[in-house]
């Protein structure tokens, strides 16, 4: 019974997980979204959406990176996309995080959650790039639909939001065109985005 | 962009079940978890725990009705295990939601879900047979985990919970024997479940 009790304290142990709160506010524009709410909704949307990626998908292994890929901020804390003192050393925090918590597991499906949440950081593969985008999007998607709530609140630059952006038409070019014109392109014109296009640095 | 619009209409609409809230503590005893934060824990248990299925199943299959099947309660409502009454108008509840939400996808996506959803219900293949075991064993983990707060509070009878419980090991043997031993015979002795054996009804 030992794999069991292992595989049973690591599944108590990810419950904290529910507790890690994010930045992005649900649709009803009072609670923020905790890491599990939003791997859940992650998960459905590539159930979805797989069909818009840029090449075909292995959707059980990109919905099994997005279930498990915030874990480490149990432990690592979320770290808001735009707090770049944060960024300094999130990576150290989150590979401690990852060798205690996956470090539950017995051995087989450590290493095969650990490989699963390296292969979600590199962003290599197209699963993990596909991945990547619903991380981008969905976060966007709550943003737009809550008036831009969380944007108007950190007072974000559009620069910001485009650098995040980067690599998300990586997974989906559809998708990135999408969420550009739809989450992203109407919040700048309502001036819920800070457009610094035209600002000299 | 019809397709994508009804699509995001929906993955917009699901953000719901982020507020529909369950019977079940988290593990810190404090608050109680919500449909989409036990949707996710469930998928992640099913990724760790498919090996012990009476007979091998599809993972993704087994976790996308898991993590669709509480969709229907934005409409619904979350019905308590043992609320009787609750239990007697769920069914229709739940078929209109199913309608109303699912409806939202096109065709295709539409028929899709609500065939996951119902696969679900009717509890016959191997797959929904292990989700449904999944189902089950997840809030006696965290009823457990919080020293069966929830049960105490309920004044859950044994008799409700064997019950409850009767095809879970239709889904794995293995598992409801482990949850059996380690999440209900433990709270019994502690008369944290009210040990209705001897009584007569």
């Amino acid at each position: 019974m030992e794999r069991l009790e292992q595989q049973f304290a690591f599944l108590r142990e990810i419950d904290k997980e529910k507790m890690i709160g994010r930045q992005t506010y649900l649709t009803d524009a009072v609670r923020k979204e905790n890491d599990a709410e939003h791997a859940w909704h992650m998960a459905i949307m590539t159930l979805l959406l797989s069909e818009y990626a840029n090449e075909e998908i292995d959707v059980l292994r990109t919905i099994s990176m997005l279930l498990i890929h915030d874990i480490v901020e149990i432990d690592a804390g979320d770290t808001y996309a735009y707090d770049m003192e944060a960024k300094k050393t999130q990576r150290q925090r989150e590979e401690r995080a990852a060798e205690r918590i996956f470090g539950m597991l017995p051995s087989d499906q450590r290493e095969k959650m650990r490989t699963l949440w390296e292969e979600f950081e590199a962003c290599e593969t197209k699963e993990a790039k596909f991945a990547r985008s619903m991380d981008n999007i969905q976060p966007m998607m709550l943003n737009a639909a809550t008036d831009g709530k969380a944007w108007e609140e950190h007072e974000v630059r559009l620069s910001q939001i485009l650098k995040r952006n980067q690599r998300t038409k990586e997974g989906s070019e559809t998708l990135w065109k999408y969420a550009k014109e739809n989450f992203i392109d109407p919040n700048i014109e309502k001036k819920r985005i800070v457009d610094d296009r035209n600002k000299k640095e």
